[in-house]
């Protein structure tokens, strides 16, 4: 609980429309995407960056944690305020403050949809390239925070290889700024430090980002298959011809029929997998590059290869995957998304091994991921009313993840640490480079105030204060 | 000085090759490519991390300042001992520890020349991409401190771009890691904040670094213009045809003469500037790239558009380019690179401005650089042995920055900050984001031990230690 006196302080600030503090306003920012959930004590909606340092000065003042908070859209309860406290949530500082197309820039807010600022410049020939399958919803500041991917980051590179600078407000309510419209400015790379720190160091209050030219033409292939291991196989063998497609993207045969099911984007309901694979550049190179991956697809065992032949049929593909998780929604009560990553050529191993979890476990895993990167998200569905059904699923998660560091890959390729992995970060690090991000951490954040009880396992956030596992109410998303 | 002790520490750690202390010795290593120097007192040459950990904790013990050391061919003083104290020089430590050509990673000491790498990974159809001019001698710990760049980092981006891990050595003697062959690990990019902190927070033992495919076609192409102005524009001209050549670099006539006559790679004697454009991909798209790029040149005002036939062709070309600098030292007692960067549209009126003082100051200045990115490298020839002819080089560098932030740019693409652009920090940033860097360089180093007096402006470093500039004394290279 806060201290009585903040709400009032917090209403001074920003007028009485500019907070929430009723129980049944709460609860709708107590969850992200994830499976933890916990209430702040209030939502403040600030208007501009001095907005943002008062209430940072206010949560120093009265010792209250703190959050900050985009659209809630994350997978690894980022944006969970573990601890009550203030939520700083960025809903009105969502103005694209400058469009700089002969830079190749643009100067947007927090709280800017991913998806409008390409929309902002699509009709100029540019777009904004990480392309979380959260897009239409999830803003930047959580993209900055949260490092976000996305399908064609393969080619383009996530969220950090994007952002050229940040405005932000220090815990100790310090407005400042790092980066600039040009790259790779002198001194520490502040800017990359933020990106991905998950919301522990520092709030974001202004984003410069890189612009990209839109391609000359843009090819969007499907691979069908009856084997998941030929169509992990075909991966490596795209990647042997020295072909990088902007996008690789595998389903298998559970999540196609139930995508199929939800969205009717034309992907077989017979197959064992497909494989999504976009190209792009100029014309002479694409066309010559759609017929390598052919060829490729059919030597691996695919069973049919299709081209999209207008891009309504090509948005119609992506329109599958990217509301995959939707189409999961409609068969299944909740479930939850696992994000690991192994080298390319475990992706076959790694798959047949997700199916022994899966068997063992005694609960339904579906397969959807970025095969390229070699990004896996086994979507393991659950019934949270059904007694033990919440535990099976954790534990096979956590089954997964400790593979995936065993085969040289990572226990998460894009959706962060948060509060979901916080215990397995041990097992990625060593013990001096956890300190080392501790100290980091604490630098900026000596009090721990600032979104605790996140990314770094502490005593503090491991016994004391970790929450029990949601094992009943309503579905996740 | 160092206390008296220490030599005797460092040989019984080493043996007594494993150090230089002599005056005539040492003063091999007092310099670096750039204008300052001054003398460590001790040179060691650790053979393995646990060396340089027992080194770290022996200048801890007798509170000696010490510095790592590549190749010493840094251009901002990054590497220069100015308290003196211990030279921790990673020749010895050069082996290439892993080639891991299924991942495309390399794993290699500090001490590995950069061009070894893509020698070893040549014939198997890879390269690494980063290649600074002195790619034949710097190493790659150097490239990691200085975040190092070159002209084929417009395609491919700057050194922290292909560093995926590192093995290192902290302030107090701890040795630890970050990241990994896999990309984007969780937690903080510790691997990103150390890229480029200028060897002032980390003394980095082993690198894990991207190997990139060679593509299909190369060709290199030169432009040749009446005006410098006109190769200026040719650079917007190109970028607005979204290509992006994987190099284009800017001669001005100047600089292609003193090339030319060192070098004979074929350049006009008699032009006012060239431009150095290079493409590659797959074989059709190249093959189109370069007639919209000859289209572009010839209506921007080009002469003369030239296509290398062969690979000796384009040898020669790249050989003028990447020995410029010792082409200079054939004519010039000594000179002094400047690094500035502006945004591409501003490249016309930089030269203009940097004309004038050139005129103005009465010093003849030269222009070679990677005209892609809009780093700027104005190169002021003088004469060390002329009373004054140093102060004015000095000064007309310094203008020349000032104009690069006034447009929108930076005072350093490349070459780092190192202790010569110190004093121009609080030009580029404001005194919140300086103090923030100086937080994370005295959480690492609280003593300030490691590199003294570079990259951030300090009370100690700019007042008490500032070296007296070099105003005699053996041509600097």
């Amino acid at each position: 609980m806060v201290p009585p006196g903040v709400l009032k302080r917090v209403q001074d600030l920003l007028g009485p429309r500019g907070c929430l503090h009723r129980p049944e306003d709460l609860s709708l920012y107590e969850y992200d995407g994830g499976v933890d959930k916990h209430a702040p004590d209030i939502v403040a909606f600030p208007r501009s960056t001095e907005d943002v340092a008062a209430l940072v000065r206010l949560a120093r003042e009265f010792d209250v944690p703190f959050v900050g908070r985009g659209a809630g859209t994350g997978l690894s309860g980022g944006v969970i305020p573990r601890e009550g406290g203030l939520m700083i949530a960025f809903a009105r500082m969502n103005r694209i403050l400058e469009l700089d197309l002969e830079n190749e820039r643009a100067v947007v807010q927090p709280g800017v949809v991913n998806l409008d600022i390409t929309l902002a410049v699509d009709a100029s020939g540019y777009f904004y390239a990480p392309d979380p399958s959260s897009q239409r919803a999830c803003t930047i500041g959580g993209n900055v925070a949260e490092n976000a991917g996305g399908p064609h980051t393969l080619a383009y590179g996530v969220t950090t290889n994007h952002v050229l600078g940040l405005e932000l407000v220090l815990p100790d309510g310090t407005i400042t700024e790092t980066g600039a419209k040009e790259c790779d400015l002198p001194g520490y790379d502040l800017t990359g430090l933020f990106t991905g720190s998950e919301g522990t160091m520092v709030l974001v209050t202004k984003v410069i980002v890189r612009l990209v030219r839109k391609p000359e033409l843009v090819k969007t292939c499907l691979a069908i298959y009856e084997s998941s291991e030929h169509a992990g196989n075909t991966v490596t063998e795209i990647t042997a011809l020295a072909i990088t497609p902007v996008a690789v993207e595998m389903l298998d045969g559970v999540m196609l029929r139930m995508v199929e099911e939800a969205t009717h984007a034309g992907y077989p309901m017979d197959a064992q997998a497909v494989l999504l694979i976009e190209l792009e550049g100029i014309r002479e190179a694409v066309e010559e590059q759609v017929e390598h991956v052919r060829d490729a697809c059919m030597v691996c065992g695919a069973r049919e290869f299709r081209v999209a032949r207008s891009a309504e049929e090509r948005d119609l593909l992506w329109k599958g995957r990217k509301n995959a998780f939707g189409a999961v929604g409609r068969v299944s009560p909740t479930y939850y998304v696992q994000d690991g990553v192994v080298p390319r050529t475990q992706i076959a191993p790694t798959l047949r091994y997700i199916g022994e979890v899966a068997a063992r476990r005694g609960v339904t895993i579906s397969n959807i991921f970025h095969a390229g990167d070699g990004n896996m998200h086994p979507i393991i569905l659950f019934n949270p009313r059904k007694p033990g059904d919440m535990e099976k699923a954790r534990a096979a998660g956590e089954e997964i993840l400790e593979w995936c560091i065993a085969v040289g890959g990572s226990i998460t390729g894009e959706h962060g640490v948060g509060m979901e992995k916080m215990d397995l970060m041990p097992k990625q690090f060593s013990a001096e480079t956890l300190d080392t991000m501790r100290a980091l951490k604490l630098l900026f954040d000596p009090n721990d105030r600032l979104n605790p009880g996140k990314v770094l396992p502490t005593g503090r956030g491991c016994v004391e204060i970790r929450q029990a596992p949601l094992t009943s109410g309503a579905p996740v998303y």
